[in-house]
């Protein structure tokens, strides 16, 4: 096997973290603001974006969900009622106190001190409690339930360190939150969108994830049930990809969210949240990029195809050009995927060479070159973005194809990069979540063995709670260790729980986290 | 005629603002949030909203621009530069000063002392600034040029007396920057934004406006030239519905956008940027709202025919939402003005009765009762939204229709909505603008009468300037009036100016607005 020169300077085994920030910008996603924590996401990054809300958003709709928008300011007041109520209330979050700018008099401008804001105004970290606030207006009876809503918008939660889509602090995300008469329904409505996360993450990202119940340290505040889907990253590390909370009466009692029941009597909502932000985004390039940038699965891919005419500055390129844009039109009439092909001419100044390792980078699914010699003799010159070498002779893998052959099994090729992706990482994931670990001691050693894949380890406990979890937590924290979830439909205990030593009740996954 | 029954209490010609209000309340397409100026945008409202952004993005992506993403928050130190570059610069913004919430020992928050940052950061009101440090970034040769963004975003000018959808201090817009190589590409693609927004206006909202380029008193800070869509409101008043501006090298100059030309010089862009807003949804209501709530055009309504089973809690229920179904999938099967027809078969509990009237005052273009004698007759009672009553008898206008022959129109008849909706409006722009008015004594006189349609007038000026200018426009402001814009491809002047009395030089609308 021949060397291969690779498109990015970091290799993923060699520093994961720089190869994470080269593939960010390399394949020109994002870059950071100027503005403390906050990135600017570029065409790409966004276009990744637009795909992934078109998609979840179609399966929200079909829920039946309704998108409403809700206001980005949240009175102090609504965090006073949650900080009473919860006890773990976040309060890292940027306050609006002013509303007015003046002039300094030294040609600068501050905050107008006549123009404070009588009652200072929080940017929603997240909308519970204004969305609680307006469930109240409008839920009377049993008839207007399930109320299911949904928001897609920017939050802001202050972060310290922050992290390009991983961790910013502002973000963009959906929160879907819905209220019903009971605990059943709402149980149900968590397990739905939870579903639903697991199956858009897996369909639409190929990202195998497993969906199972957080701990009671990781629930979201003032939840009784938090659930979430985790993904393995290339490194081993696992990746809370969405969440999913049952949130009982918790919050209904906070913002007074009642109804009146077919026999006339009040009673208290049930309420659920659930979300999944642009971090999805951060899962997808740890989960599918490699040596030479990202590789973008077909269904969120913005362009599936591109095509790159090699242009030549002569009277010819006109021929050229006609020939590829008889070429995009063919496939962008065709389906894959279930939806048209979404194909590029990309006819900017350039060598195509150079275009070419542009769209390796940025991980396009299919590249097609088309020179004068390959119209000459109808063929395209094809390059499968997750197969981009041959690894005999370390050069690009290009197939020339007869145009005619390549329309007809454009839709397939497609299909099958998309499910060679999810494969790909489904083996990875898979492969690397052990099972025989049945102590804290073969524990530690599992995670300072630093020549192997760290991975996932499943391990039987016996469910402690309060301060008993806590020491847990803290021992696994010592390991630099998170308790993931309990997954859905994992075997049953059978063994010892290995913090405790008493009679386990379930399995959870332990693993290094982002 | 007899007397018809209307389904609002507020009429349009009682009183125009409180029948304003009552249908933003009445069709359910926003409230009050509790939150200063800032409103919650229900289902309904949030649909039209979303089917105003598809159609708009589509139309913005197939002109080449490409959607980012930037951050909320703009350092102060940008206002800064924009306010010594820019006089007419506002000042009226949300300024966030901490990071944090502490507890004040009262069982209260504050924010905390200890977290205040050390430059506040603005909520953006408009984002060229922040948008403009990233084209200096991303622009080095003519190679790079147009460089063309849009964002969705929401932004926040904090306003002092709002109005749902007209006015709110937060609000959801799209904003698109551009910068170029030289003026000519520059006020090429201001134009080209301006023509996209006439394009969407009228075909899409079905809103006849007139483009024109603003006075230069309504020019944004910083703009050379500002161009406006205006459409007129039922009554009489013009909606300032999009604006779209070319900013010559001012913003470039303050950011530093430059470029390297084909003979290695240097060069300032030339930038451009327009934006329209959820202010579109007030200008939708206007144009279209009747006495009996909202009539949404076909185009952009969340649902085009909703169906509507008339259950009676019994057996046969099972039968008729059967039926109900199939003619549903029927019509989902169909394309009507290009796409997949939008249906909704309501099975919700309550009265068919009820429920028709919903949907009559939410504005649904087709609504279809179905009852056990229509589904054994195989037909349906179908309502037209935009011609709901029978004059004669002052009943509602149902037609029965078998179901095949409504299928079979069903596109058409969509279409014919579409049509009609805007048709109306034009022909109300059309005849209430007035042409003959040649003195100011005259334009007083004109919107001196009460008993008469104040509508807009069009009258001849020499193009004041500077002082001259603002004495015109403190002219107009005393008969409450304002300069809307110089209407694109409108007569030539030949006559005198109303206010200087010289050689007039064109033509400019002038009307009471929003």
């Amino acid at each position: 096997m021949s060397a291969i020169r690779h498109a990015l300077n970091t290799k993923r085994e060699d520093d994961f973290a720089a190869w994470y920030q080269e593939v960010v910008s390399a394949a020109d996603m994002a870059e950071e603001s100027g503005v403390r924590g906050c990135m600017v996401i570029k065409p790409w990054g966004y276009g990744i974006w637009e795909r992934i809300q078109r998609l979840m958003d179609d399966r929200i709709k079909a829920a039946g969900v309704q998108n409403c928008y809700f206001p980005i300011f949240i009175p102090l007041a609504n965090f006073e009622r949650e900080a009473a109520h919860v006890e773990g209330f976040a309060k890292e979050m940027a306050v609006v106190t002013h509303h007015r700018l003046i002039a300094d008099g030294k040609g600068g401008l501050i905050p107008d001190p006549e123009a404070k804001l009588e009652e200072p105004l929080v940017v929603r970290p997240t909308s519970e409690t204004i969305i609680g606030d307006a469930m109240a207006r409008w839920i009377q009876s049993w008839r207007d339930l399930p109320l299911l809503t949904n928001q897609w918008a920017n939050v802001v939660r202050w972060e310290m360190r922050t992290r390009m889509f991983l961790r910013t602090s502002e973000f963009l995300w959906q929160e879907g939150h819905t209220a019903h008469a009971d605990a059943d329904d709402a149980l149900g409505e968590t397990h739905r969108a939870l579903e639903m996360y697991r199956a858009c993450a897996e369909e639409d990202l190929a990202m195998p994830v497993v969906a199972g119940e957080k701990p009671e340290n990781e629930r979201f505040p003032g939840a009784l049930e938090t659930w979430s889907i985790e993904a393995m990253m290339q490194d081993g590390k696992a990746l809370q990809a969405g969440t999913s909370h049952y949130l009982g009466t918790n919050f209904a009692h906070a913002a007074g969210i009642k109804y009146q029941d077919s026999e006339g009597s009040e009673q208290f909502c049930h309420t659920t949240s659930w979300g999944v932000s642009t971090r999805l985004i951060g899962g997808v390039i740890m989960t599918h990029g490699d040596d030479d940038g990202l590789r973008v699965p077909p269904r969120i891919a913005p362009h599936q195809v591109v095509i790159l005419p090699m242009l030549r500055d002569k009277p010819e390129d006109e021929d050229l050009l006609a020939y590829c844009e008889e070429v995009r039109a063919a496939l962008a009439g065709q389906l894959a995927l279930g939806e048209p092909i979404r194909v590029l001419l990309d006819k900017r100044p350039g060598k195509a060479a150079a275009k070419r390792w542009d769209w390796v980078r940025k991980g396009a699914p299919v590249i097609i070159e088309v020179g004068s010699r390959d119209m000459s003799e109808g063929k395209l010159a094809v390059l499968r973005r997750d197969a981009i070498w041959n690894l005999e002779n370390g050069k690009t893998a290009f197939s020339f194809t007869p145009r005619e052959e390549f329309a007809a099994g454009a839709s397939r090729l497609l299909e099958d990069i998309q499910a060679n992706l999810f494969n790909e990482a489904r083996e990875r994931r898979d492969s690397n979540i052990t099972r025989d670990v049945t102590s804290m001691d073969e524990l530690a050693a599992f995670y300072a063995d630093d020549k192997r894949y760290p991975g996932w380890v499943e391990v039987q406990w016996s469910k402690p709670t309060g301060k008993a979890l806590d020491v847990v937590v803290e021992q696994l924290k010592a390991l630099k260790l998170t308790i993931r979830n309990v997954p859905k439909g994992s075997e049953p205990a059978d063994g010892a729980c290995i913090f405790t030593g008493a009679d386990a009740v379930e399995r959870i996954l332990v693993a290094r986290a982002y």
